[in-house]
Protein backbone atom coordinates (compact mmCIF):
# COMPACT_ATOMS: atom_id res chain seq x y z
CA UNK A 1 0.00 0.00 0.00
CA UNK A 2 1.46 3.17 -1.15
CA UNK A 3 1.33 6.43 1.26
CA UNK A 4 0.94 8.47 -1.95
CA UNK A 5 4.47 10.29 -1.69
CA UNK A 6 4.31 13.68 -3.07
CA UNK A 7 6.79 14.29 -5.70
CA UNK A 8 8.84 17.31 -7.10
CA UNK A 9 6.49 19.20 -9.62
CA UNK A 10 7.61 18.98 -13.08
CA UNK A 11 8.12 22.35 -13.96
CA UNK A 12 6.46 22.43 -17.22
CA UNK A 13 3.09 20.95 -15.45
CA UNK A 14 3.25 22.68 -12.19
CA UNK A 15 -0.02 24.80 -12.33
CA UNK A 16 -1.15 23.95 -15.71
CA UNK A 17 -3.96 21.89 -17.93
CA UNK A 18 -6.99 21.47 -16.48
CA UNK A 19 -6.95 21.29 -12.72
CA UNK A 20 -4.21 18.29 -13.25
CA UNK A 21 -2.42 17.32 -9.86
CA UNK A 22 0.55 15.75 -8.59
CA UNK A 23 -0.26 12.83 -6.52
CA UNK A 24 0.61 14.25 -3.12
CA UNK A 25 -2.57 16.93 -3.90
CA UNK A 26 -4.80 14.90 -4.51
CA UNK A 27 -8.17 15.07 -2.52
CA UNK A 28 -9.49 11.62 -1.18
CA UNK A 29 -13.22 13.62 -0.35
CA UNK A 30 -14.75 11.03 2.21
CA UNK A 31 -12.86 8.54 2.10
CA UNK A 32 -10.53 8.81 4.81
CA UNK A 33 -13.72 9.41 7.41
CA UNK A 34 -14.57 5.89 6.11
CA UNK A 35 -13.58 2.73 8.51
CA UNK A 36 -14.31 0.85 5.45
CA UNK A 37 -12.08 2.12 3.64
CA UNK A 38 -9.14 1.90 6.13
CA UNK A 39 -9.97 -2.14 6.64
CA UNK A 40 -10.20 -2.60 2.90
CA UNK A 41 -6.84 -0.98 2.23
CA UNK A 42 -5.27 -3.07 5.60
CA UNK A 43 -6.80 -6.38 3.79
CA UNK A 44 -5.05 -4.98 0.65
CA UNK A 45 -1.62 -4.86 2.26
CA UNK A 46 -1.95 -7.68 4.55
CA UNK A 47 -3.22 -9.72 1.78
CA UNK A 48 -0.64 -8.78 -0.41
CA UNK A 49 2.29 -9.88 2.36
CA UNK A 50 0.38 -13.17 2.73
CA UNK A 51 0.60 -13.78 -0.69
CA UNK A 52 3.97 -13.50 -1.08
CA UNK A 53 4.93 -15.11 2.08
CA UNK A 54 3.35 -17.68 0.46
CA UNK A 55 4.39 -17.66 -3.31
CA UNK A 56 6.41 -20.99 -2.91
CA UNK A 57 3.24 -22.90 -1.43
CA UNK A 58 0.45 -21.24 -3.00
CA UNK A 59 -1.84 -21.59 0.24
CA UNK A 60 -4.47 -18.76 0.83
CA UNK A 61 -5.80 -17.04 3.89
CA UNK A 62 -8.49 -19.00 3.93
CA UNK A 63 -7.04 -22.26 3.11
CA UNK A 64 -4.38 -21.71 5.92
CA UNK A 65 -7.52 -20.99 8.61
CA UNK A 66 -8.72 -24.44 7.29
CA UNK A 67 -6.04 -26.53 7.63
CA UNK A 68 -5.69 -24.95 10.95
CA UNK A 69 -9.08 -25.39 12.06
CA UNK A 70 -8.82 -29.52 10.84
CA UNK A 71 -5.78 -29.47 12.71
CA UNK A 72 -6.92 -28.43 16.00
CA UNK A 73 -10.47 -29.99 15.29
CA UNK A 74 -10.02 -33.11 13.64
CA UNK A 75 -13.21 -35.43 12.49
CA UNK A 76 -15.53 -31.78 12.07
CA UNK A 77 -17.82 -32.16 9.20
CA UNK A 78 -17.38 -30.21 5.92
CA UNK A 79 -21.09 -28.43 7.10
CA UNK A 80 -19.62 -27.55 10.83
CA UNK A 81 -16.08 -26.16 9.40
CA UNK A 82 -18.60 -23.94 6.64
CA UNK A 83 -20.50 -22.69 9.98
CA UNK A 84 -16.97 -21.85 11.84
CA UNK A 85 -15.61 -19.80 9.11
CA UNK A 86 -18.84 -18.21 8.00
CA UNK A 87 -19.16 -19.60 4.30
CA UNK A 88 -21.73 -21.75 2.17
CA UNK A 89 -21.55 -24.99 2.29
CA UNK A 90 -20.80 -25.39 -1.42
CA UNK A 91 -17.87 -23.22 -1.02
CA UNK A 92 -16.35 -25.30 1.67
CA UNK A 93 -16.66 -28.30 -0.31
CA UNK A 94 -14.73 -26.92 -2.76
CA UNK A 95 -11.82 -25.77 0.01
CA UNK A 96 -12.03 -29.27 0.99
CA UNK A 97 -11.48 -30.46 -2.56
CA UNK A 98 -8.79 -28.98 -3.07
CA UNK A 99 -7.14 -29.47 0.09
CA UNK A 100 -7.87 -33.10 -0.52
CA UNK A 101 -6.40 -33.77 -4.15
CA UNK A 102 -3.23 -31.97 -2.36
CA UNK A 103 -2.74 -34.54 -0.29
CA UNK A 104 -2.97 -32.37 3.23
CA UNK A 105 -6.41 -33.71 4.53
CA UNK A 106 -8.71 -36.88 3.87
CA UNK A 107 -12.44 -37.39 4.18
CA UNK A 108 -13.39 -40.18 6.82
CA UNK A 109 -16.04 -41.63 7.39
CA UNK A 110 -18.41 -40.06 10.04
CA UNK A 111 -18.96 -42.36 13.19
CA UNK A 112 -21.44 -39.59 14.14
CA UNK A 113 -23.32 -39.07 11.33
CA UNK A 114 -23.70 -41.19 8.54
CA UNK A 115 -24.32 -38.72 6.00
CA UNK A 116 -21.24 -36.66 6.41
CA UNK A 117 -17.62 -37.00 6.49
CA UNK A 118 -15.05 -36.74 9.43
CA UNK A 119 -12.48 -33.87 8.12
CA UNK A 120 -8.51 -35.28 9.37
CA UNK A 121 -5.05 -33.84 8.43
CA UNK A 122 -3.15 -36.71 6.31
CA UNK A 123 0.40 -37.02 7.83
CA UNK A 124 1.65 -34.30 5.22
CA UNK A 125 -1.05 -32.13 5.86
CA UNK A 126 -0.02 -32.63 9.68
CA UNK A 127 3.99 -31.63 8.65
CA UNK A 128 3.10 -28.87 6.23
CA UNK A 129 0.79 -27.09 8.53
CA UNK A 130 3.75 -27.03 10.99
CA UNK A 131 5.50 -25.19 8.35
CA UNK A 132 2.64 -22.60 7.02
CA UNK A 133 2.37 -21.87 11.30
CA UNK A 134 5.94 -20.60 11.23
CA UNK A 135 5.49 -18.80 8.22
CA UNK A 136 2.03 -17.31 9.19
CA UNK A 137 3.43 -16.28 11.98
CA UNK A 138 6.45 -14.17 10.60
CA UNK A 139 3.72 -12.36 8.23
CA UNK A 140 1.58 -11.44 11.34
CA UNK A 141 4.99 -10.06 13.18
CA UNK A 142 5.37 -7.84 9.40
CA UNK A 143 1.96 -6.75 9.92
CA UNK A 144 1.83 -6.50 13.54
CA UNK A 145 5.14 -6.86 15.16
CA UNK A 146 5.30 -2.97 15.64
CA UNK A 147 2.24 -2.87 18.32
CA UNK A 148 3.08 -3.37 21.42
CA UNK A 149 0.38 -6.30 23.65
CA UNK A 150 -1.93 -3.40 24.85
CA UNK A 151 -2.48 -2.17 21.08
CA UNK A 152 -2.64 -5.31 19.37
CA UNK A 153 -5.61 -6.32 22.12
CA UNK A 154 -7.27 -3.17 21.01
CA UNK A 155 -6.93 -3.45 17.60
CA UNK A 156 -8.48 -6.92 17.45
CA UNK A 157 -11.48 -5.23 20.05
CA UNK A 158 -11.91 -2.57 18.19
CA UNK A 159 -11.99 -3.98 14.53
CA UNK A 160 -14.45 -7.14 16.28
CA UNK A 161 -16.84 -4.86 17.41
CA UNK A 162 -17.75 -3.38 13.28
CA UNK A 163 -20.86 -3.93 12.54
CA UNK A 164 -21.96 -5.37 15.77
CA UNK A 165 -25.89 -5.76 14.19
CA UNK A 166 -24.06 -7.93 11.93
CA UNK A 167 -23.20 -10.17 14.27
CA UNK A 168 -26.05 -10.73 15.89
CA UNK A 169 -27.44 -11.89 12.58
CA UNK B 1 -19.75 -12.33 10.11
CA UNK B 2 -20.64 -15.02 12.98
CA UNK B 3 -20.13 -15.39 16.29
CA UNK B 4 -20.01 -18.81 16.58
CA UNK B 5 -23.40 -19.37 19.47
CA UNK B 6 -22.90 -22.56 20.88
CA UNK B 7 -25.93 -24.56 20.39
CA UNK B 8 -26.68 -26.91 23.35
CA UNK B 9 -25.13 -30.35 22.86
CA UNK B 10 -27.85 -33.11 21.62
CA UNK B 11 -27.79 -35.93 23.76
CA UNK B 12 -27.24 -38.89 21.55
CA UNK B 13 -24.25 -36.65 20.55
CA UNK B 14 -22.50 -35.14 23.33
CA UNK B 15 -18.73 -36.86 23.44
CA UNK B 16 -19.74 -39.27 20.48
CA UNK B 17 -17.79 -40.31 17.48
CA UNK B 18 -14.65 -39.47 16.65
CA UNK B 19 -13.80 -36.35 18.63
CA UNK B 20 -16.83 -34.48 16.42
CA UNK B 21 -17.24 -30.57 18.07
CA UNK B 22 -20.61 -28.63 18.67
CA UNK B 23 -19.66 -25.45 16.84
CA UNK B 24 -19.20 -23.50 20.23
CA UNK B 25 -16.40 -25.65 21.44
CA UNK B 26 -14.23 -25.56 17.95
CA UNK B 27 -10.37 -24.43 19.17
CA UNK B 28 -9.55 -21.83 16.64
CA UNK B 29 -5.66 -22.80 16.80
CA UNK B 30 -3.25 -19.70 16.54
CA UNK B 31 -5.42 -17.53 14.28
CA UNK B 32 -7.25 -15.33 16.82
CA UNK B 33 -3.71 -14.04 17.62
CA UNK B 34 -3.05 -12.94 14.19
CA UNK B 35 -4.21 -9.39 13.08
CA UNK B 36 -4.47 -10.26 9.67
CA UNK B 37 -7.14 -12.58 10.53
CA UNK B 38 -9.26 -10.62 12.61
CA UNK B 39 -8.61 -7.73 9.29
CA UNK B 40 -10.13 -9.88 6.99
CA UNK B 41 -13.60 -11.13 8.84
CA UNK B 42 -13.89 -7.68 9.58
CA UNK B 43 -13.13 -7.07 5.28
CA UNK B 44 -15.81 -9.77 4.63
CA UNK B 45 -18.18 -8.68 7.10
CA UNK B 46 -17.73 -4.71 6.05
CA UNK B 47 -17.43 -5.81 2.13
CA UNK B 48 -21.36 -7.74 3.13
CA UNK B 49 -22.78 -4.73 4.58
CA UNK B 50 -21.58 -2.63 1.71
CA UNK B 51 -22.44 -4.84 -1.37
CA UNK B 52 -26.27 -5.47 0.35
CA UNK B 53 -25.93 -1.29 0.49
CA UNK B 54 -25.64 -1.30 -3.22
CA UNK B 55 -27.56 -4.47 -4.31
CA UNK B 56 -29.75 -2.16 -6.45
CA UNK B 57 -26.52 -0.02 -8.22
CA UNK B 58 -24.10 -2.63 -8.78
CA UNK B 59 -21.31 -0.44 -6.90
CA UNK B 60 -17.91 -2.18 -5.53
CA UNK B 61 -16.27 -0.36 -3.13
CA UNK B 62 -13.26 -0.15 -5.40
CA UNK B 63 -15.83 1.57 -8.35
CA UNK B 64 -17.27 4.22 -5.77
CA UNK B 65 -13.42 4.87 -4.49
CA UNK B 66 -12.86 5.93 -7.91
CA UNK B 67 -15.83 8.14 -8.45
CA UNK B 68 -15.09 10.03 -5.80
CA UNK B 69 -11.41 10.62 -6.56
CA UNK B 70 -12.39 11.38 -9.94
CA UNK B 71 -15.57 13.39 -8.39
CA UNK B 72 -12.94 15.65 -6.09
CA UNK B 73 -9.98 15.54 -9.00
CA UNK B 74 -10.95 16.00 -12.23
CA UNK B 75 -9.02 15.95 -14.66
CA UNK B 76 -6.63 13.00 -13.37
CA UNK B 77 -4.79 10.71 -15.65
CA UNK B 78 -5.81 7.08 -15.53
CA UNK B 79 -1.93 6.77 -14.21
CA UNK B 80 -2.45 9.10 -11.30
CA UNK B 81 -5.54 7.13 -10.46
CA UNK B 82 -4.09 3.97 -10.16
CA UNK B 83 -1.29 5.49 -8.17
CA UNK B 84 -3.47 7.23 -5.95
CA UNK B 85 -5.25 3.85 -5.03
CA UNK B 86 -2.21 1.51 -5.73
CA UNK B 87 -3.59 -0.72 -8.18
CA UNK B 88 -1.73 -1.58 -12.26
CA UNK B 89 -2.27 1.08 -14.81
CA UNK B 90 -3.70 -1.68 -16.64
CA UNK B 91 -6.60 -2.68 -13.78
CA UNK B 92 -7.73 1.29 -13.50
CA UNK B 93 -8.22 1.20 -17.25
CA UNK B 94 -10.52 -1.44 -16.72
CA UNK B 95 -12.51 -0.18 -14.45
CA UNK B 96 -12.59 3.52 -15.93
CA UNK B 97 -13.92 1.50 -19.40
CA UNK B 98 -16.30 0.15 -16.96
CA UNK B 99 -17.91 3.61 -15.31
CA UNK B 100 -17.32 5.29 -18.90
CA UNK B 101 -19.92 2.42 -20.43
CA UNK B 102 -22.03 3.05 -17.46
CA UNK B 103 -22.57 6.63 -18.36
CA UNK B 104 -20.87 7.38 -14.90
CA UNK B 105 -17.33 9.74 -16.40
CA UNK B 106 -16.40 10.51 -19.26
CA UNK B 107 -12.54 10.21 -20.95
CA UNK B 108 -11.12 14.11 -22.20
CA UNK B 109 -8.12 14.77 -24.36
CA UNK B 110 -5.38 16.08 -21.69
CA UNK B 111 -4.01 19.53 -22.16
CA UNK B 112 -1.41 18.42 -20.20
CA UNK B 113 -0.05 15.21 -21.77
CA UNK B 114 -1.42 14.53 -25.24
CA UNK B 115 -1.14 10.71 -24.53
CA UNK B 116 -3.09 10.68 -21.64
CA UNK B 117 -6.60 11.64 -20.64
CA UNK B 118 -8.32 13.42 -18.44
CA UNK B 119 -11.02 11.72 -16.32
CA UNK B 120 -13.80 13.52 -15.29
CA UNK B 121 -17.19 13.04 -14.15
CA UNK B 122 -20.46 12.88 -16.48
CA UNK B 123 -23.06 15.08 -15.45
CA UNK B 124 -24.88 11.54 -14.67
CA UNK B 125 -21.94 10.66 -12.60
CA UNK B 126 -22.01 13.85 -10.63
CA UNK B 127 -25.69 13.37 -9.58
CA UNK B 128 -24.64 9.44 -8.42
CA UNK B 129 -22.09 9.93 -6.93
CA UNK B 130 -23.98 12.33 -3.94
CA UNK B 131 -26.61 9.52 -3.84
CA UNK B 132 -23.56 6.90 -3.24
CA UNK B 133 -22.05 9.48 -0.80
CA UNK B 134 -25.10 9.02 0.87
CA UNK B 135 -25.57 4.98 1.14
CA UNK B 136 -21.62 4.58 1.46
CA UNK B 137 -21.96 7.24 4.58
CA UNK B 138 -24.81 5.57 6.00
CA UNK B 139 -23.22 2.50 5.50
CA UNK B 140 -20.37 2.94 7.33
CA UNK B 141 -22.36 4.58 10.64
CA UNK B 142 -23.75 0.57 10.41
CA UNK B 143 -20.19 -0.52 10.41
CA UNK B 144 -19.00 2.15 13.29
CA UNK B 145 -21.59 4.33 14.48
CA UNK B 146 -21.35 2.12 18.10
CA UNK B 147 -17.66 4.05 18.13
CA UNK B 148 -17.06 7.20 19.70
CA UNK B 149 -14.76 9.58 17.68
CA UNK B 150 -11.45 9.18 19.88
CA UNK B 151 -12.07 5.32 19.14
CA UNK B 152 -12.50 5.55 15.39
CA UNK B 153 -9.72 7.61 15.18
CA UNK B 154 -7.91 5.22 17.14
CA UNK B 155 -8.79 2.44 15.35
CA UNK B 156 -8.09 4.63 11.69
CA UNK B 157 -4.18 4.87 13.27
CA UNK B 158 -3.76 1.46 14.30
CA UNK B 159 -4.93 -0.03 10.86
CA UNK B 160 -3.03 2.66 8.93
CA UNK B 161 -0.25 1.39 11.20
CA UNK B 162 -0.07 -1.54 10.03
CA UNK B 163 3.12 -3.35 7.44
CA UNK B 164 4.90 -0.06 8.26
CA UNK B 165 7.87 -1.70 5.95
CA UNK B 166 5.60 -2.51 3.03
CA UNK B 167 4.52 1.03 3.48
CA UNK B 168 7.82 2.67 2.39
CA UNK B 169 8.07 0.21 -0.56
Amino acid sequence: MKRFPKPAPKPDEAGAGRRAREDGDIDFGILPELVGYHIRRAQVAVFGDFATAMADRQITPGQFGILELVGKNPGLSQSALARAVGVERSTMVAVINDLEQRDFIRREPSTVDRRSHAIVLTREGGKTLLVLERIVREHDQRVSGHLSKKEKGLLIGLINGLIPGGRQA
